[in-house]
């Protein structure tokens, strides 16, 4: 059979409703409902679930079957959730793939709840696809949790610090973002039985993409098309987040620009009306291409794992999905 | 040798010493500190370290020894941490231990952070106690997570339900309280390698003991010293909180009184001036009585379990321990 990239789109479309239909039924009929409504209407309010689908792609990847680890799946996408949820009050986002934000719709102390409740139902769900030799499953989801709490306190740091390096910023994205990606990849990969090698390649493959797709969302949120995005276009912007296109275009900046940059610092971000301008000084700085430059370079990295891969159909799906995250407005 | 009291204080101060220096050294040298120095200020701040304690007693119960629990005691001490933390901020409490909480000392972001990060380092340290064939550990674990949340919902439903029954009281308080302590016993016990039996006595011991301590807490929230107590005497009166005290008024009341305590529920609660006038309604209602025998009734149940623990120590431990949380008045 030949994976074509219509192929690719259409396995990934069945794994994606088989995940929305797993997550739909995952908490039916569970009480207090104060608790549950709240957790459901996250986990059911569509995403890509890319998480999920990584899990499944690298445990098909070392010969096992989908199906074998699709509680794993579902453990790292309401982990997802999780940090969505608590990560939404701390940047006070009202709006999440197009719908109130979970603290907005209810309040601050059940999104707080429910997120601490969708961490042990990850859990619950990981435990029911490990077996007894699978204990460093549950430690790399750990650390995986970990990471992230890290990575989110470090992003929350360089809100108030006035001086933030590149390398400080993917040091915070890898954890922020990539870590879970890289913890998806090698419980799929363990869990589907595979080897030492095998497992290394996935983890490189998730921790490159993770990286190569966090890079890609700094660029879309000036660049994207906002109905798409489903995000305000320009909000790291207004917000005066220390993104990658920021921090590149402060080093590669002076004099009147350099103050520009600086004044979003001062400020705590930009007016509504001012974001255009600053598009333009990113053109100007050449900072897209060189963000688009740095989202090649992790992604061919994480290409160069996923052509290593024996499996063919898991070979031609890590590929397509790395080339897609890199061409996507959304 | 004879564990009188004093033995038996001697004992939980050594160990509970022991868990202090643990907790303390935890989280050394962990980077970033704006979610590291969080953690570690909650996890300083001087606790009972009752749970931690439970775990202990529970392996020595089924003749193991103290040491080979220490990190699974830990997790349940974190773990018990981070539900004071995310607690303290949906309860708006500005005081935990006499210090402020980590909310009001730190900021929200910090608190609901930090909070998530000891969850997972609560699991970390459970998985260093657990060998393969403790799986069973973790999903007890994770099953108290999810009950602890359970009831916290629950209990944040009754501050807006204007009817609230004894029963469901009870129910919200054994999930919210007695859970933990059941699951801190069962852990314990099994990881100490503990038959059947063995786990099913320990795990009645703790969740009696956790309905009991929760009781005697609405008891000495009205009448507990408040410096000994560290809180604010009076406070669940103030906040309009439905505890077992003044849903048993409500039940016993009518007229008048009556009238009096559904105030509390229209007002969500009383001004600090009327917190004498309820305490004399409590009187004369006899509450004061009734849940004091109430406490006896689930600590004798624990006690009767803890009767047919074979270890001497640990029998000696359990029943000491049970005995003085009933009568502690803080």
């Amino acid at each position: 059979m030949e994976f074509t990239e219509k192929k690719c789109r259409a396995i990934y479309e069945r794994e994606r409703t088989n995940i929305e239909k797993k997550l739909k039924s995952l908490l039916i009929n569970k009480n207090p409902k104060s608790l549950y409504n709240p957790c459901s209407y996250i986990l059911e309010s569509k995403g890509k679930r890319l998480r999920a689908f990584l899990v499944l792609l690298s445990a098909k990847a070392v010969g096992a079957r989908y199906s074998s680890v699709y509680n794993a799946s579902l453990a790292v996408e309401i982990l997802h959730n999780f940090t969505l949820v608590h990560d939404d009050i701390m940047d006070n986002a009202n709006l999440r793939r197009g719908l109130p934000t979970v603290h907005i719709k209810y309040d601050l102390s059940t999104a707080i709840l429910s997120g601490d409740n969708l961490i042990a139902i990850a859990y619950q769900n990981l435990l029911k696809d490990t077996k007894e030799k699978h204990k460093d499953v549950l430690s790399i989801f750990t650390q995986g949790i970990i990471e992230v709490c890290e990575g989110q306190s470090l992003d929350k740091e360089f809100e108030t610090k006035s001086k933030v390096t590149i390398e400080e910023y993917l040091q915070m994205i890898s954890k922020k973002t990539a870590a879970l990606a890289e913890v998806c990849c090698s419980i799929g990969a363990i869990l589907g039985g595979g080897s030492k090698t095998e497992i290394s390649l996935l983890k490189n493959y998730g921790k490159n993409l993770g990286i190569a797709f966090q890079l890609q969302d700094d660029l879309l949120d000036v660049f994207g098309d906002e109905k798409e995005f489903g995000k305000i276009v320009g909000g790291d912007l207004r917000e005066g987040k220390k993104t990658y296109l920021f921090l590149k275009a402060l080093e590669l900046s002076n004099g009147k620009d350099r103050a520009m940059l600086n004044s979003v610092i001062k400020n705590n971000g930009v007016k509504k009306s001012e974001v255009a301008s600053y598009k333009k000084l990113y053109e100007k700085l050449k900072v897209i291409e060189i963000t688009a430059e740095q989202v090649e370079i992790y992604t061919k990295k994480a290409l160069n794992s996923a052509a290593k891969i024996k499996d063919e159909e898991a070979k031609a799906l890590l590929i397509w999905l790395a080339n897609s995250l890199t061409k996507r407005n959304k």
